[in-house]
């Protein structure tokens, strides 16, 4: 049994904990399923709520020794960093403005980090965290979790290895319905945190679904901004964050681009989409059908691209789990940003060991990135849409 | 057999002639058979190239009696005017820069004009025959074509009727690519005047398909532009114009939309699609589906309306010719705005009269909009994306 | 004018006449639009209803001269062959039982006809007629309109290439809505004649739809049939004619398929749909959706190909009017039949030249073949789905 | 600790083993996946592989302690059964034809049996199991895994409260390309096992896929199948099973269907897709696309339903675990079994109680009518189509 435990140890699941995710909350359930799927993580620890005993009913409710249930993050990332089976790393879950904070203690405490995005409510706290993060020498994973999608990766190499040519246009959109009406007003628990500046920082649509469209606009095309030019709207009376944001957007290098992220178009549910055109070709992918790929080279007909079918390659082999034509979907592009931080987990209690060739996942950089494109966004649109700099 | 040609003259096809569209052209066959298609039109007479050898050989070859058969639009005019038989329309299909003095000699000889768009070079031309226009009495029909398809007056007519709740969003877009390599170094006709702003004007793809987006988007929201803000550009190396224009818009009254025309955008062909969001529902149409028009009441199940079928109104079924299920396309668009002209014409003949409620058809004002649009964009671009009025 | 008149006798359009078609008609009016589209053909003569009153009026709303309104086929064929200037074409578009008696009067007084499908109400009558068509010399172009569409003839065209190998499967379908509900017994017209077996013959769906089905995959695979077991189905009460056709198919060679064709399938307006799989690759297209063709070569990604856009050949182009990503539809594919006709019987003025390379219509024999197949699937099910040669 | 200990037996995963799966399987990965996702079962035994050192070498490699990692799955039900901490179900993913034998030890020793499909080689297996899941009291499980999809159960429930009228038609297919190509002939194992009679019964396509097919329109219009007339071919030359089914379907009360599973039809994936109709409206579902079903109530626009969105339902909603727009998958659908399973058994915990209501598996009658439905195909086709009864 001894043997069975110490290889459990080291090719058995990493021990993690949570912080937020507990009672009423949204999220934590899809990184705990996404921890779960591969079978990379076992979930031993939490602080699932702010209020303590909110915390220690949700963890009981999830089967965490009742020990292990804490009432706050400060007492979790002592005790754990005292315990001989302690987490490993920690998966935070809490609304925007907790994030950092969090993050801080466990960094401390010797604990790897994933962590929920936009990475902190505001660009000052994001700088601390990525200066902590360079210190501590602990992984910290952003949950951007659209650029697990296979299909993603597929056009992040494609990009890479030239297929488009010289990009040259970049439209990515993100539009939603669920707050077309004031829905924060009956109390609705995700409607509340999310317009709520104290808890959300300085973006709402911007913040919640205008970062990952920039996101995966960056991840895939490797492009770097230069500026962009914002015009942000409250169409819901009262309401203190933005639900809409149009943005202009110029790279470095010359392309162009624009974002669209808004939380009041009726008939959109989560439809994130990218398109890329360069002098050589076209993509384009949507995250509501994400096992297509659709890829036009220049004066060809339109080519369809599955998940691990014909013409797809390995960035995104590597991280299915199906035949094509099995659909995968969010939950699985959410657990490959686990699969991958479990792999980089592995790799660095090799004394900082590198993962192996093709690991990929968003850092604390990339939350900077996302803080400061909110920021800027902000700042555009007070300033009349005037070109503004991350 | 007077009789009959008694009854045909009141009842048979309207006798119009044209100018451009001869050997090489692409718009004027679409306005040939958008006049044929409901036997409304009959082409008795031409000036079909700014070559008059050429424009003689033309008419020939579309069965042109050879003395209607003319080597300038000036002599045709003239002409047309004379005769007992002549033209009581004339459909002016020639690069941008030769519509307004076209159009000019055609009023001015008291002969209706159906005319392609940008309406002129400039605003100024533009601007002028709007006054020539009113002053003519004369009948002018602008050829935003795509105003024409049944399930854009679909929308029309359900924006009107408020089904939508107010408008907050718009976001408008016309990708194509087939100037993504640099075409008109190749000597093809269309991509050589489309790239020349001596015959273009100020605008490239702003003004070639720009326009259609901005109108289409117009006609179907009623929403009046406050100002926009542009970022033009021209991809391709030493091409005079934009090929890809990124805007954002500001409507009266608040709404906002952002508008994307390219001409470099690898695997589009004609993707124009409009997206209109209000508080109580959502709209979205493509112009290569055009059949189709998806709709979403605010917590409802998306629907899909489609032409002559459940669901669909008056407006989309008087310009529909077959059922439900066996597509119209572009062309039968076109010839809408064709019978729409034949409807008001033969209600022009009464002594000015009013054609029968519903008739719809763009007009000198929106092409005054149109090239205004343009030049905001153009000079928008040139001041850093500045927020310009009309 | 001699020569100008001259000229059009020659170059001009094809006088034709239409037998059927008139008031609460409705395919009468897509075969008039569809002699318009292209400027080829003129109707001057009608015997447009069986009921001569009815006959004359709509000659008249028609524009048609007033002595060339026929009250009978029979006055007509008789009054028009003794004119100078008497069609050269007859149209026949009234219930399938009037097709064969319509044909033979025309064919005896030495004019071409295009006919409406089925071609006939039984097999007897398609037979004679076969034999008049041989004897008579003069053409007969049987309108099933959907191997007009030009991507039809695209994939006929990469079958015959051998692109899709060795023929193996063939799955084609022809849904509709329109009779899930007894809509005869309203009194509509279409409805009524369709489910009566006196004007319609044997077949209900089977011979309105489902030979439309059967003829586009025989005129794409080119495969001949060998037998077929069909399971017939009146769902309506009371409708003494199939409203739902499941077929099995075998095809000379070895190829095998299914055949469904359906007027009470709710969602379902005209979606006349077929797939075709061989040893190298499989196809895709849909009536509804015309402009595209899908093309999958068997381990390469799915491939659109787009009327007129990369990809497309020359039978597709030929049959083209206007760019790719411009829709065509139904009327034009109507449109491209009529085309087809009017370049055999230009070449048929010639002493019986033949057209140009790559003219294909429907013909008498594709005719004769549609109404074996309503008699063999009413035999097989009649005999509890007994493989059935045609 | 012990108090932690108890609270993991009664609430947490439930212990299970595996019979199959091994090294270089497919289907053994995603039943371990589903068990997984939930956090519903604990994988804590196996015999993995008929080769006793591959199914060592395979539980080591999943982390099985060693003692528990069997060489064969009679060593396993004996040792498993003996345990305090003994197995409480077994999931056998082997090849068709073990599925009985193996099934019969585990449910012999009072272990709950969750069991891939086709149930089994032959019929006769098939009712002996039958008989044995009745006599031993234990839950039978069968993974038909599309009845796991949220939105087939939507589809479920719409048909059962009557939303569809009467149903009149079903067609169902599952086209795959997969075996286009003599695929066994590389030694490729997942195509070995399936194209041999002695490993997959008298099915080729037909118990692969067709039973899925078939399954799936049982289970979503709950119609009987009163007998069935198909055409089953092996085109892949020296293929001894079929690899493309084309079935008639006749439904006790009337309705009728088609059933199409082919294994090389190039350009499909995993196509299965589902439509019905009825007097009243239509569905169609499509497992390449499963968090949309599509809904027309005859006579009104064609309606969108998605996963957790508006128009779902409970049955749909209380297997969703995700908001709309975000898609879940296969896995999901197949983890939908698994939680059902837990459900199932958690209640059999309490002295054969019944879970709540709502939970709804395939069970061993399923198993039976699939391999019944097979043999009759088989025996159908081999009289030439004759009408079969299961």
């Amino acid at each position: 049994m001894v043997g069975a435990s110490k290889a459990r140890t080291e090719n058995g699941p990493i021990r993690y904990g949570m912080v937020g995710g507990g009672q009423g909350a949204f999220i934590g359930a899809v990184h705990r399923i996404a921890g779960r799927l591969d079978g990379e993580f076992e979930l031993v620890a939490g602080a699932l709520s702010s209020d303590p005993e909110r915390a220690r009913a949700s963890a009981a409710e999830l089967g965490i020794d009742p020990e292990r249930g804490y009432g706050s993050f400060e007492e979790m990332a002592t005790a754990e960093a005292a315990r001989a089976d302690g987490i490993e790393a920690v998966a935070i879950v809490t609304p925007n403005h907790m994030h950092y904070p969090a993050a801080k203690v466990f960094l401390e405490a010797g604990i790897h980090v994933i962590c929920d995005k936009p990475m902190t409510a505001n660009l000052e706290d994001a700088k601390k965290l990525a200066a902590l993060v360079k210190k501590s020498g602990k992984l910290f994973v952003l949950t951007h979790n659209y650029t697990g999608y296979p299909m993603v990766r597929q056009a992040r190499e494609m990009v890479a290895a030239g297929e488009l040519g010289d990009l040259r246009v970049v439209q990515v959109e993100y539009p939603q319905d669920w707050l077309t009406e004031k829905l924060e007003g009956t109390g609705q628990k995700q409607a509340s945190w999310r317009t709520d500046p104290a808890r959300s920082g300085v973006g709402g649509a911007t913040g919640d679904i205008g970062t990952h469209a920039f996101n995966l606009a960056r991840f895939v095309t490797g492009l770097e901004l230069d500026s962009l030019a914002a015009d942000l709207t409250a169409f819901v009376d009262g309401r203190p964050l933005d639900d809409n944001a149009h943005v202009m957007l110029r790279f470095k290098g010359g392309a162009k681009g624009m974002l669209w992220a808004s939380q009041v178009a009726p008939g959109n549910e989560n439809a994130l989409k990218l398109r890329v055109y360069g002098t050589k070709g076209g993509l384009a992918w949507e995250q509501e059908h994400p096992n297509h790929l659709w890829f036009t080279p220049f004066g060809e007909p339109k080519r369809l691209i599955t998940r691990n079918g014909a013409g797809a390659g390995e960035a995104a082999g590597r991280l299915s789990r199906v035949p094509p034509g099995h659909p995968e979907g969010y939950l699985e592009g959410f657990a490959n940003i686990y699969a991958e931080a479990a792999r980089a987990i592995r790799a660095a209690r090799r004394a900082g060991g590198k993962p192996e060739a093709g690991v990929v996942y968003p850092t604390v950089d990339d939350g900077v990135e996302g803080v400061a494109f909110v920021e800027a966004c902000v700042k555009s649109s007070q300033r009349d849409g005037a070109w503004t700099t991350l």
